[in-house]
């Protein structure tokens, strides 16, 4: 189940513009990921292998969780035509399954003469006993989108990811 | 179908270690991704959409060839117990859906004192007219396995992704 929001709608790009989807991670949805990726991690899906590895409970694949950010960028901010150029991820916390995620999207940057754009990324999650929102995956993003206009100036210090 | 190729098994680290998958992503893997991390852009499914970006046909999810890094850390390099604490990717050439891609991880450094190995991944393909390799996505990982002994000496030199 989805439930997108985007703060600003249309292709006028301004620094702070902020899009996000909230879902559940089932393991259902986790099931599926391992065999179309190959990875067969029994952490993911066997509470025993969890608890073996530390966790209380099976935890969501990093890549499962950042590949929430291709479904943003794609289809809400910037939105279609755009081309995922980078990504950065750093997976500082797990995703429970189960856990209703946060997945955002924040602009930073542009580069207005390449139609460059640079976003912050995120995946929070509430935790269970203190309600304390936890980001799980932080990362950092650049997308190409030849249809926005940018309102305002930015300047660009992205290094080139690799 | 997979077809796995690790050129150093069990658990003892040296640069240049490096492990492969090779597979064909299809249609149908790329159409059960989609749903899954909330991503409809049809340039993944469709061919007119594809040829309208610019495609010649429909291309794979950067998210989906960048996900192959997590099976290979996971079980292949450096296999179980791994953690994953960081993935860089850059998407510079498309993957065409139906392609076979060859996902790649190779050390580059590691930190004894913390378990840490990084890695740098690539997702190659075969150009279809030249018969050339071409990475397709290229990138950055660390992960961090307890069960591991390293070889040789290492600088550090990872800057902490984000």
């Amino acid at each position: 189940m989805f439930a997108i929001k985007v703060k600003r709608m249309g292709r006028v790009i301004r620094i702070g513009d902020t899009a996000f989807v909230r879902r559940v991670i089932s393991q259902e949805d986790v099931k599926a990921f391992g065999p179309l990726v190959g990875d067969f991690n029994p952490i993911h899906v066997d509470e025993t292998a969890a608890k073996a590895a530390g966790f209380p409970s099976p935890i969501v694949y990093g890549m499962l969780a950042g590949s929430l950010f291709s479904g943003l960028l794609g289809s809400e901010l910037p939105g279609p035509q755009s081309i995922y150029l980078s990504q950065t991820l750093s997976f500082v916390a797990p995703v429970f399954v189960g856990d209703e995620v946060e997945a955002r999207v924040t602009v930073t940057q542009f580069r207005k003469s390449k139609f460059m754009i640079a976003f912050r990324t995120t995946v929070s999650r509430i935790e269970r006993e203190t309600g304390k929102e936890i980001i799980c995956v932080d990362g950092t993003a650049v997308g190409m989108n030849k249809t926005v206009t940018f309102e305002g100036e930015s300047e660009w210090t992205v290094p080139r990811v690799v």
